[in-house]
Formats: structure tokens, sequence, C-alpha cells
């Protein structure tokens, strides 16, 4: 499988927020995901993302479409989604 | 028939869910469809999708128009809607 | 009579459906409908649809705009309207 | 007067109707409309339409703004109101 | 004073309809005003207007903000707002 | 301080009006304000405005956001705000 | 950890009111606030933004999304958030 456009395929780690950095606060605060960049698209413009094939992208809670593909989860970001490389 | 713009022609395997790997799940998740490109645009821009004939799209399932032509059923896809190939 | 900007002027053949491979389903499905390529826009980007003068153009049944003109009815597309070429 | 922008300037032939071969239809069909192009701004892209000063443009009956300069009645129309040249 | 952007500063006529040939109708017709050109703005890109100081813009009736600075009275327009140079 | 993007920030004369020859009327035209440039992002694209550091911008009323900094007042433009420069 | 595409990652000075020269009026004005610039995306395009590593961006009170990451709590503006650096 190879991703398309400008589209990133993440696999999230279930148990990301024990093992990263990650603080998940009681508050109102956005608390951020993390995931390992699994495949990029061709169009994606930021250098950082093109080569951080599995690295950790940082990204909003909120965003992107969770597919299952493959048996497995993944989560289909657009690039702007992506806030940060861990 | 050839596919013009950004427009992606894909022949949807009415058993595809059975034949891959896509698991379809109970839950609320989108379920992927994929389906084999026919025929691609003249201004798709990913150079993935562009050599991609023959080959298997990943797209979501409810995106693109579904027409009949020529006795068949042609799912007509706007380059963004897919998300990866196979 | 030459067609402007992104415009393509199509002659809708009024037996399309049983000429062509139409098949017009009883279903809900889009049923795309064909035409002649009378004239193309300078605008037009696609190099199919440049070349396409004579040839049939496929769409979708409810895009563009109908006119009479020189006793004669055309259907007006833009460019985007068409998804292929016979 | 010379025309500025994307405007072209078009002195509607009131008579058209009879004068072209253009057919009035009793039905809902969109009706064309003609007129003898004046003035073309110089932002105007198409290149049929740069040339086509005293040629009779070709656009749909509703769009552009008629005004009233010189005791003359013009209408005022965008570049991409006009579907063809005569 | 210096026009900045794509804005044009016209100083109306106050009686342009007496001196110029514009015709003001009883009529729903749209009246086009006109004014001298006093100062255009370094990003307005159409090149009629750009060498037009001095000379009488045309421009729809209702376009445009009007403002007092230095004790007189401007109109101060948007390049696309002039749909002709006299 | 330094401004960056496309904005400008300004150092409002608050006795503006009467320093300048700005002419505040009782109707309801709009009244233009002027204020001292004091910096002006890269992104600007005027040439006029680029080099205007210390003259004075002149605006529409309504138009920015006024912040506190350093315990003065700056009005913070947008390039587009700026209509001429005095 | 580093920023992507057109984000800037700011750590606010949970003090910064008291310690730069800020003053939070009593008013209805805006109050800027300041932080420091920890990362810069790649996409970011105002050549001051881009070397400002270090430096307080100055941004208006409500713009952007705060997060907790690594225990820390960081500011994801957008570029065009950023008014000035000081």
């Amino acid at each position: 499988m190879k991703a398309t456009n400008h589209y990133v395929w993440v696999e999230r780690d279930k148990t990301e927020s024990e093992k990263s950095g990650l603080y998940i606060p009681s508050t109102g605060r956005k608390k951020p995901h993390a995931g390992v960049i699994i495949s990029i698209g061709g169009l994606v413009k930021d250098a950082e993302i093109k080569k951080a094939k599995g690295k950790k992208a940082i990204f909003h809670e909120t965003v992107g479409q969770e597919i299952e593909y493959d048996s497995k989860v993944y989560l289909i970001l657009e690039e702007f989604h992506i806030i940060g490389i861990e």
C-alpha cells in the first residue's frame, strides 16, 4: 500500500500516551496524539514530513479519518493536520 | 473510453471485501473501498496515481459518483478521493 | 461559431442512449450522457479534450446549460463537466 | 472609451433575434443573446475574444450589466460570460 | 498623497453628467459614473488604468468608498470597479 | 519590535485630525484615519508601503486591530487596509 | 520535536505580562501575548519568523491552539497569527 496525494497514513499507537511523553490532561486543553508514519503521499509539501517515514507525527486529537484496512487501523491525515514530528 | 480532467474511472470489485484484505467492521469506522483503476484523466497530479492503471485504488466509501456506462458500473472519482494505491 | 474560454459546445444526440452503449438504468444511479463535441474554448486545459472535436464527450446528466442557437440545440459545458471521451 | 480589466463592452443589437440565426424558443430553454463587441479589456485571457472586436459575442440572456453611456446602451460583460464568438 | 495597493483615487466631478456624455436615464438601468483619476496604487494590473492618471474612469454608481480627505471628496475604487477609461 | 507577515504597525496620532488636513465631516461619509508607520512586515507587496516607514498611512476608520504594547497603543493593519500614503 | 508545515510552536511565558513590557489594559482593547518561539515549520514564509527561534513572538490573545506535550504547555500558532517579533 502506498499513500497518494497529500495524505499521510499513520498507525496509531494505542498506548502512545503511556509510551511517549504525552500527558493527557483532565482540563479542556486539546490533547495531541502521535502515531508512526507508515506512508506519505507524493503531493506532501513539507520537507520534514516527506522524510519522516517511521517517525512519529504529532497531530490534534480530532483530525483525520480512521479506517480499517487489511485488519489494521490507520488514521488518514491530510498533510496540514500534522503540527510536528517527534 | 478515456478519462479526462482530474477524474479517475474505477471498476468496483463487488466482492472486493472478500478478495482483498479489507475488513468491514461493524463499528462506526469509515470503511475504505477499493477498485481497479480503468482510466486516468490527464490533469491528475499525483505521480503514483498516474501510473496506477490496472492497480487498485483505495478510497472512502462515500466518495465519487457511480455511473452505468456501456453496461458496466463505474465509479468516477476525483483525484483527491484516492487515499492510497494497493 | 467558435467556443470561448473554458466552454465546450456539444451537440446532444437525442437518440444517444440507443446508438451508443449507454444503458439507462431504472435505479437511482446517475445516468451519463454523451454528445458530439462541436467546438472547444481556448482556455480548456485537458489535452484529451482539446483534440476531441467530433468525438463524443461523456458527462453527467444534470450539468451544463442547454441553449438554442441557429435553430439547433447545444449543451454548453464547462470543461470540468466532461468526465471522459469515448 | 476603452474597456479595462476583464470587461468586454458589447453593443446589443436590439433586433438581433431577427437578423442573426438566433431562434427564441417558447420553452424554458436558456435563450442566448448576441451583440457586437465594442471594446475589450486588457486582462481578458481568451485569445479568441481578444481579437474579436467588431465580431458578435454569444452569451446567456441574464448575464452582465446594462448601462447607458454617451446616449447608447452597452452591456458590460465579464470575460467568462461569453460562451462563443459568431 | 499616493494611492497604494490596488486602489485608485478618483475625484468625482459633481457635474459630470452635464459635462461628459453621460446620460442619466429615468429607468432602472445602472447609471455609470465617471471621475478624474488622481492616483493609482502600485498593485493595479491593467495597463490601461496604470497610465490613466488625469483621465476619466468609468464605473458603476454603487461601487467604492467615498472619503473626505484634505477637504476634498474622493472615491476610493478597487481596480476591478473600473469598467472603462474615457 | 519588528512587524511580520503582511502586517503594518501604525502609531495613531490622537490629534491627527487637527494636525493633518483631515476633515471629519458630520455626514455619513467614511472618515479616513492616518497614523505614522512604525514597522512593516516582510510579506507586504506594495512598493510604496515597503519604503513608507515614518510616513503617514491613510486607512478607513474601522479597519485593523488596536493593541497596547509596551505602554503604547498601536493599530495593527493588514497591508490592504492602507488606501494611500501621505 | 520539530514543527511542520506553517506551524510555529511557542512556549508561553506565564508571567510574560510582568517580565516584558506588555501592559494589560482594563479596557476592551485586544491584549497581545508573547511567547518564546521553540520550533518553526518548514513552510513558514516570513523571513523574520524563520530566523526567530528563541525570540519572542507577539500575537493576539485568542489565536492558536494550546496543547500539552511532554508535560509542557505549547501554543501552536499558524504563521499569520504572529503580528511581530520582539
